[in-house]
């Protein structure tokens, strides 16, 4: 085959959307993924909190590509970028490539508290998500076990770190989960006297929306019966709970949603990182010196124009950069200019429980129900594949009934501490 | 409270239908189990071959008791228990018991060639299940990676050990999703040049089926693609393949259904079991000589009188015996004599793959696509929970018409070797 080989690396929306965006280009392309899926990240939070299986927010990705014949989808794990040879070594042996796309994104970051990643776990992948699991309901579980009060309110209690969108999400699924899934089920321990608590370090929680939209989210929380404590960051982490300044709030389960760093694989392309580990890009998104490999996703730093700022680690400006890097492949293929990157920023959105969501459109910002419905149609528009839409929406309409999250089982092996 | 205490150990069906049965009577109940959730086992392999998601088939234990006022569920591990002193002695504590019901079921069994364990998991849990997913899906992962054709060959060879039910199950569907599932979407390796090979000691597979439903299940294993060895038993296993008798079938993915052993809670109750772990049993189910201890569900070694032979360790059998301890621990405590268990026959079905099963009624014995849909509607019926009823019937009819298997997702940590 004579075609030049598009090398992919990583599965997600920016790797994707790319591939996908080439589907009549003249190339041959290969997608290496080290999972066997691709990914829907905004609904992770609901496995975690045991409101979706698995299986509802992913599919494999050879699966969504089938019918597109350049493509090959390789299982494997990315060790080496040579970017001087045009060479990948993967576990599986080694790729050599015409173009490299490095989509490989991020993964949550203690900020060199690594001591923090045994007590604090993150939420990144499916795996993170069903051990998250496993944890909040195993909590339950050794509360209604414990005969000693105090040990079975420090069960009870629970602290998220980070008030960004995940963080925003677990704390107010998890306190409607202990007053309206679990009260009836248990017999000595209340899960109605949980107590949930919200750290974030900055002054507001979800500080990329407007500050009245904050305001709001900090009262939906609150109403929600999560304890929001903002301006202060975590000082320390243990099996018994956080320090944050001079308090502690004792808690058995502490969940890690404070930051993320991009995939060391962007510290292996030959330039200088930001202080994430992001890659800065040239403005059409290829490597400064090396225009043959680009970098897409939450990995690249790409300054966002029209507004001076980043452009931000959300899906729809992965899935923009990912498209953006075909269209400059196709330019080169047949020996164009290639243009350079905008991201169109088509709104925010983030929910924060049943009912309660703050939609930022700009000028118009919603609040409440409305942003709730219309979170839910957003998502439910942009997940992959009929089946899935279909069954994460009856997910959603029997849990919204019933108040009940089908998907509480405890599985899997608990970690070897 | 001074109402009699009724220990459940096991939220089996076994477990889970004696404390149904027990809910208006004057006890307090405590069921205890290891997971926290009632597992409906017969579609186990359903998650195993990625047809259906682990929470389709499960339910947590104190949300199917939650209306049940005299219960009390505990996710625990049963270490020992103390017949004479009546208590039971959990990780999470000790628990005094005024009746005892042990029901903690079978696990998978390698009659001494414990080795074989690594090579060959068996499907017992749903982490067994999750497990046998990820390999048979990472085999045809590996198969498409790997450039030597040889190497490709040996991760497309599948062996099953077993020719009961499980084993029948495990082999048909596996050639299905070799066949009808994958093809398109691999590039490399071709999906339909798998060999699923199904071995089986004895002479016949489902050897509790009549001779002619077994021969009927043959050919419509063979159909499907499975080559079914008969007659020879597996003398070795490791991880390049199978040996029966003189001949080696080599295969990367091996999996075990060729046998169960009951509980080792079985041996800690003061009376000798029969080779399989069980423990012989009086008339009403109780324990020799300790009529406050009662053992119901496989790991319970009964005689069935009307056909002379043992109890069958089948679904039904374990519900009919839980419910008879309940009858016998009313009788008891209203001071009226405990009638004898008679496990009542309603038929034996298996199914084998796409459109073929077979069911036995005594009398009347179907094979194929009408005993096909018999199994069908059965298990639907039987299933616990309406949303779960909804979901698997979902997931059947889309399975069905597409050939595709929603679960198809890696997870969790490989194994440690």
């Amino acid at each position: 085959m004579s075609e030049p080989h598009v090398l992919v690396l990583g599965g997600g929306f920016a790797g994707l959307w790319c591939t996908r965006a080439l589907a009549s280009a003249p190339v041959r392309i290969t997608v290496v993924d080290r999972t066997n899926h691709h990914l829907f990240q905004p609904l992770l939070y609901q496995v975690a909190t045991a409101g979706l299986s698995a299986p509802d927010i992913a599919a494999p990705l050879r699966h969504i590509l089938r019918r597109q014949r350049n493509v090959t989808v390789r299982m494997d794990e990315v060790q080496r970028i040579d970017t001087g040879a045009r060479r990948v070594q993967c576990a599986g042996g080694e790729l050599a490539y015409d173009f490299l796309v490095v989509a490989t994104g991020a993964t949550h970051a203690y900020f060199g508290n690594d001591a923090w990643a045994t007590h604090a776990p993150g939420l990144k992948t499916l795996d993170d998500a069903l051990a998250i699991r496993r944890r909040l309901l195993s909590a339950f579980e050794a509360a209604e076990r414990e005969p000693d009060p105090a040990a079975r309110a420090a069960w009870l209690n629970f602290v998220v770190i980070g008030g960004g969108p995940t963080g925003v999400e677990l704390a107010g699924t998890l306190a409607e989960i202990a007053r309206h899934t679990l009260p009836r089920e248990f017999r000595h321990a209340d899960p109605r006297s949980a107590r949930v608590h919200l750290v974030e370090a900055g002054p507001r929680p979800l500080a990329t929306m407007p500050q009245e939209l904050s305001e709001k989210t900090r009262a939906m929380l609150q109403r929600l019966g999560v304890e929001v404590h903002t301006g202060r960051p975590v000082t320390a982490i243990d099996a018994d709970g956080v320090a944050i300044g001079d308090e502690r709030l004792p808690a058995r389960t502490v969940l890690w949603a404070a930051g993320v760093a991009a995939s060391p694989l962007g510290a292996q392309l030959g330039v200088a990182t930001d202080r994430a580990g992001r890659v800065p890009v040239e403005a059409d998104l290829s490597l400064p010196g090396r225009p043959e490999v680009f970098v897409a996703g939450d990995l690249a730093a790409v300054r966002d124009a029209g507004r001076d700022r980043a452009v931000p680690g959300v899906a729809p400006a992965a899935k923009q950069m990912g498209a953006h890097v075909a269209a400059v492949i196709r330019a080169r293929l047949r020996g164009t200019p290639s243009a350079a990157f905008r991201y169109r920023d088509f709104g925010n959105l983030a929910t924060i429980g049943r009912m309660a969501a703050v939609v930022d459109f700009g000028r118009l910002r919603l609040s409440g129900l409305l942003a709730w419905w219309f979170w839910l149609v957003a998502h439910l528009f942009f997940l992959i594949g009929f089946r899935n839409r279909l069954i994460v929406l009856l997910n959603w309409g029997w849990s919204y009934w019933t108040y009940q999250r089908h998907a509480r089982i405890i599985s899997g092996r608990p970690p070897p501490d």
